[in-house]
């Protein structure tokens, strides 16, 4: 049931790969809630998924970016402002990837111009989304920047690797840019910090799934799901939220709060 | 303008007193999203306000309950349900009173039986809210339980004295009932840390003005609004956060996660 | 191995039961480090345990107090002075106790007569034992007080039930004292956040075993035993620590900034 | 006054410029309480430094090391174990630099080959340091590893600029090695975030006056001095807080932990 929420905003989705993307669903709600959308992904990551699926179910152009490039993302922020006419309303950030973890080096041995690589795509590719809406005056006030995190830059979870230091730097990015932003434009930046979910890119992860049941067992309301986080975000993107900014929001059915559970605690004794 | 995100939810809102009342604004966006409520505040707090105003204004029945007293918390949930004619989907907790800060006080002067007044009204409050609904099974599945509370459970502001520490007593109940909620019910419970906000109750607060300056230039975005305060709470309502609870969420402007802003180190050079 | 560390500075213990209480190793290692102490507890608490073999070990008299009782505190601290002819350098607060668990009441039945006890002995107490030292102007300039508390103020462990949010309002009232007494005397207030701990105490709560084995999985080093509590409870007492207070410091071995572990993921497996 | 505190351990200490610089103090108290220690610094400082004074007080060899060649690092260590004769205690790591705040860039015009030295040299250094000592098994059981931060990592300080990022990814590498590292070894790391304090690295910043002014009135003991935080790191490198580990603590007066100070409202009203 859609409640207009986006009525008339426009906005730019990073990251949709396939249907079990979370960015894909997010894609979807925007539309339903009234939002017009631009789709934009890596060149490589075009052709691997089915981004041609969602841009007709969403009437959205399919404008590539590789997010480490400048041109690129000018290219991206200008050609999205000729589609629309006018600036944009929200974007979402929902980029992330290791290379050292693909390449199955673990947290003690890291390549580190691999690492560099991780940085620029899962962090400071946020940093250049900004700065170019911010340099080309690309948002409208009170815009809304949303990019997806993970608690393991607060915790370790150990096969998480080198992204949870990615992902703290992303949120510090969130919230560095959300002041000077704020400060300019009234932009808003946050970060929602999802439950563990089974995308394609999550997938891959070593020891995902014995991590995705413990998430469960210690969730008071189980692991969110994506459809779920794509409802959240359409509440961020909305004029109701207009105050928070700066800020990494937990959306994860409490994980994050709970100490351990009763079921966890009976795993223990087994 | 409306969305109807709350069509058919019935709710009780606490701690309505006049025009300027966070929870006020509350009612208000509560029942322009389509929401039913039942108004409640103590027999003092009734009689010194203009709850009848609001009542009439939100077609809302009025039921007194002192939130220390069990019997007028339990008739407040079971009539709520008969005017219902069903279970509660939300309730907001708009509660809190410092004795000692009233009598004059301060910090280190603290009178203890004060003191647990102060405790059982602005924090146990919410334990027995959260009791009585759990025990009568008054709340629907997913329902969602909202209180307001300060930053001074985080840091510590000078003149808000004990309700620092009663905040800091609220939020860690919030949590606790979530989690014991969650898992039976799905309930959700969580608070929004909002803003200091020019409330007839805040108002009182000694030194509050130089206070509320300070926060205004520390906040990228500005203090939040008892207005904006009342959409962020509609989307904590609606059934779009259901993975949220058990946090503690900041509505401030950037407040929190601000360290200094250029405003603020020009001042202090002067 | 001794160092020195408290030479010449004066202290008081609350909370020795027994050889297993935390406050009893703290007592002897503060004693071990060169410092003076007087050792303190409820009645109740002094009959049924062991205290005076500690007295003896520590050549330290024995002044029973309820933290509960202004007028006991009072006489703490002016018959403390006396002995030590002069001023109080550091302080321990190792006090807690939930009638509601003991009365075996769950969190979702508490009775707030009880609740209203817990909170008194539990957090007020730290409140009560500082502003009778402020009035009575009882410490020294760099003071040192250290109050023991637990994660459950942080995320829930169901089964710690109220203590968990007797243990916020004590990190809280910690805080909220350091600011005033920091600002008038350099005294620093801090929460030491320990590991679960075999304590006569702490033996009783319900599910214990289960709870101390998941502590022990979940943290890279252990579980911390009580001796190294005392350890860092030394380092906190002494002149190499006087810039930090008003902080929760984890003293788990890890735990705290684990999110989980390979352990806990294979035993989620079974 | 000295304790022995670290009698006989050895230690490499990172980033001694001159007098001013903390890891200087560090270096100094290490060596009064009984430590031998191995000095190094990337060339170009060695010769802009003092470096050759704190190696004649302290009779501790000078070894170069660019933190970002790991090379450099690789025979650090080799030459440091060579010259204990054994393997290495502790280590400080107090290395940062922002080449885009050197260039005058603002945080909304970094230069990203910039960017990507910054976060090399501040914060994947830690990495690389502890990833070669992992590999050559150059740290004893139960060594710890301090790395110096500021909190900038948690909230926006905008003159901190892209300092505030790295920060943070330091924080995350913290806890992410102390994981893996505790697991092996038991070696424990943390990071101490550290009052700012009147150094030729951070005396470069804009704004440093206004702002130590301004943390100054915020922190209820003032700023912590370079001494002090010495004073502090020898705590944590000795063996009285074995169990501590994975933690950002802070070491600053009481600034964190405080919202506002009546000097800072004063100062607003004027």
């Amino acid at each position: 049931m859609a409640h207009n929420l986006l009525k008339g905003k426009k906005g730019i989705i990073f990251g949709a790969l396939d249907e079990k993307s979370i960015a894909w669903k997010i894609a979807l709600h925007c539309v339903e809630e009234g939002a017009e959308i631009v789709l934009t992904n890596a060149p490589i990551a075009l052709r691997m998924g089915e981004i041609n699926k969602l841009s007709e179910q969403c009437k959205a152009p399919v404008i590539p970016a590789d997010v480490t490039n400048m041109d690129d993302l000018k290219n991206l922020f200008t050609k999205s402002m000729e589609h629309f006419g006018g600036k944009i309303d929200f974007v979402l950030h929902s980029v992330g990837m290791s290379i050292n973890m693909r390449k199955g080096k673990s947290y003690t041995e890291l390549d580190y111009d691999f690492s560099h690589k991780t940085m620029d795509i899962s962090a400071m590719s946020l940093h250049r989304v900004l700065q170019t809406a911010y340099q080309l005056d690309a948002l409208n006030e009170w815009a809304s920047v949303v990019a997806l995190t993970y608690i393991a830059a607060q915790r370790v979870f150990p096969d998480y690797s080198e992204m949870a230091d990615a992902k703290s730097m992303l949120e510090s990015i969130a919230r560095s840019f959300g002041y000077h932003y704020g400060m300019k434009n009234k932009v808003r930046v946050n970060t929602i910090s999802q439950s563990p979910t089974r995308t394609t890119a999550g997938g891959g992860v070593k020891g995902f799934d014995g991590f995705i049941t413990y998430a469960e067992k210690m969730s008071p309301l189980g692991n969110a799901t994506a459809d779920q986080c794509a409802d959240y975000c359409v509440t961020l993107f909305s004029d109701l939220t207009r105050m928070v900014t700066m800020q990494n929001l937990f959306h994860d059915g409490g994980f994050s709060a709970t100490g351990v559970t009763a079921d966890v605690i009976n795993q223990m004794e087994k």
